[in-house]
């Protein structure tokens, strides 16, 4: 169980992602119904936009969103990175890019990536809005005041999650540079009654993770945050886990940062996560791509045009539950209704929320891998039907 | 009480919109919460798009739309006409338009408005998809069949409905079109358990539409719709809606197609109008004008930014009694997310509903004049705030 101000929560926990505020197409009360215990906000949109000042005033995230149960803000660091070295690298979320930024190259980065929407310094980190193209600037001072202003559960240290692009080298710097800013970032706390997570970086390389890890794991957080580059592949992304894991404190839950696809579950939460969030189940939706026991199901596609199924007639969700058919959900999707959003959202979070349900008394039961290998023989995670 | 196959709805009522077999935004879970009686679809939309052949496959419009209660459809009569002489005149509904057409000026039509998009002959319409360019045509049998297919409650007559741009003498011969189109959907009509309503045109002539209100009269429908031009002024309006309805039999259900502002509801309510339908709540809503009962509001303006106050504090739709701030929904809007079109819809339907609950109280309770000052003198419904 992990407790806080807003509730306390079962772990392992689904965290469902409202990236400035609001969960895409899904109101407070179907998140309520189909019982999303936390939900996860991101400090840099919410910093450029409304900014943290006017969610404080408008009485902090909780009463903004209007959602009384636990809240997760990440640190803004993510998203300031991507928009360098993720689009750079052509990986990780593309925000968005302004080609009027003409920052020029500082020559910090390696293999010549112009840090032309970013730009690094030993205090922080200078970017670019992908709003309206200004510059704006985050410390770890900043982003603690950011969090604190914007009032969730469980905050997280500033940090600079490298790509699976970097060297060993660059991936040493920047958690080097974590691991000073996760210092600064224990000493910028103010408020009472939130939770600081530190951020574990080191790429997937065994040594820095562990020496991340055991650093991290050495201060006085309230648990632990996995950042930045998983590797390139399932078997990365484990060993990088077994790594931090092995060298954190028994009793300190563990996010995983932006993983949770269903395959993605069993494993991780065998290695030990506690927390996980992604924002798959909406994004997913609102491309018609539709979680089943079978695997994702691309309702936009011809052959549902007059498919008078649900979308899997086992599901409780809402939309299943109802009655809508695929036919329906392909034609709201082919007319841009955007019912067809919401609808697919509850049911893709409704998904993965009863798959983290079913995970968590399958832990209790002591039956996981049971369930994980009775689960993965039906479900094909890669290819939309 | 109007009775359907769908349940007995008390008169006057709101019908909803639901376009394309969707009301924007809203699921019909929040339909029923909002006690919305009543459903309209439009024909011209569902024939194009999936075809009325695909809703009949997937169950039948109640079934696709997941709505139990009474729905009512139009003819497309609207929709196609519109594409030609609403667009021309620049009046009316624009649903598109598609350069790539290329019909020649067949002459018919008045003043020189080329019927590019939309061309009539006695025995219908050929018009132009604006989804994909496609020429299609509607006839009395065919959309009564089409409506048949939907399955609506209630259906109506196919007609050509004038603007106030047409003259007497073009309106005159729309008005015949229309009476002799009104036969043969008569004749056309093969499925139980639907009402069909007749529409009555003659523009903003007194002479027209008391004939064409004593022609459609007289013949075997279950109910009325007043269509086509209502003149330039709520005093034309009115003055329709006199002409007409002193020559239709006093039983039959009068329905005024396509309006619906708070301001409206009263008069035409005081004349003899027993069914609404208009997309005002959910497009207004989608632009950020919230009704309220001093008037609109427009969230989106500068001032609302950290305004913590609900849309209306007197209020009890989800929306305003879960405490959404005017600055939340200011930010929804700025940063377009799905969930600030789906809590204004919300909001703005439950406005124009539960005036609708107070007009109805009114009429039972003889102070319909004494409701219309009250609203009257605080609701200012030209200006957005």
């Amino acid at each position: 169980m992990l407790h806080t101000p807003h509730g306390s929560i079962e772990t392992p926990f689904f965290c469902v992602v409202g990236t400035a505020g609001a969960v895409k197409g899904v109101t407070p009360d179907e998140l309520r119904e189909l019982d999303a215990g936390v939900l996860l906000a991101n400090t840099y949109h919410l910093f450029l936009r409304p900014g943290a000042d006017v969610v404080h005033q408008l009485g902090g995230l909780h009463r903004f969103m209007g959602w009384d149960g636990p809240i997760v803000t990440d640190s803004g660091g993510f998203q300031v990175f991507s928009l360098g070295s993720g689009i750079e690298h052509g990986v990780g979320k593309q925000i968005g890019m302004f080609p009027g930024d003409d920052t020029p190259d500082t020559g910090r980065r390696p293999r010549g990536q112009a840090a032309r929407l970013v730009r690094i310094d030993a205090d922080g980190a200078t970017f670019t809005s992908h709003i309206d193209g200004s510059r704006q600037r985050l410390t770890p001072e900043s982003s603690i005041a950011t969090q604190e202003a914007l009032g969730a559960d469980i905050i997280l240290a500033f940090d600079e999650p490298t790509s699976p692009l970097h060297d060993a080298e660059y991936t040493r710097e920047a958690m080097d540079r974590t691991h000073r800013w996760a210092l600064r970032c224990l000493s910028a706390r103010t408020r009472e009654g939130q939770s600081l997570y530190g951020i574990v970086q080191g790429g997937a390389f065994d040594e820095l993770r562990s020496a991340s890890a055991r650093f991290i794991g050495s201060l006085p957080f309230d648990g632990a945050a996995i950042g930045g580059s998983l590797g390139r592949s399932k078997a990365d992304m484990h060993a990088v886990l077994d790594w931090s894991f092995a060298q954190l404190p028994e009793a300190w839950p563990r996010h995983l940062l932006g993983i949770g696809e269903p395959e993605d579950l069993f494993s991780c939460v065998a290695r030990g996560v506690d927390q996980f969030d992604c924002v798959a189940p909406t994004r997913l939706g609102r491309h018609g791509q539709l979680y089943t026991p079978s695997g994702k199901l691309l309702v936009t596609r011809p052959e549902f045009a007059e498919d008078a199924a649900p979308i899997d007639a086992e599901c409780g969700c809402y939309t299943c539950r109802t009655g809508f058919s695929r036919g329906y959900l392909r034609h709201l999707f082919a007319a841009n209704e955007l019912l067809g959003y919401t609808l697919a959202s509850v049911h893709n979070l409704h998904f993965i929320l009863d798959l983290m349900r079913k995970i968590r008394a399958a832990v209790r039961g002591d039956y996981l891998g049971e369930l994980q290998t009775e689960f993965l023989s039906r479900y094909v995670g890669g290819a939309a039907r």
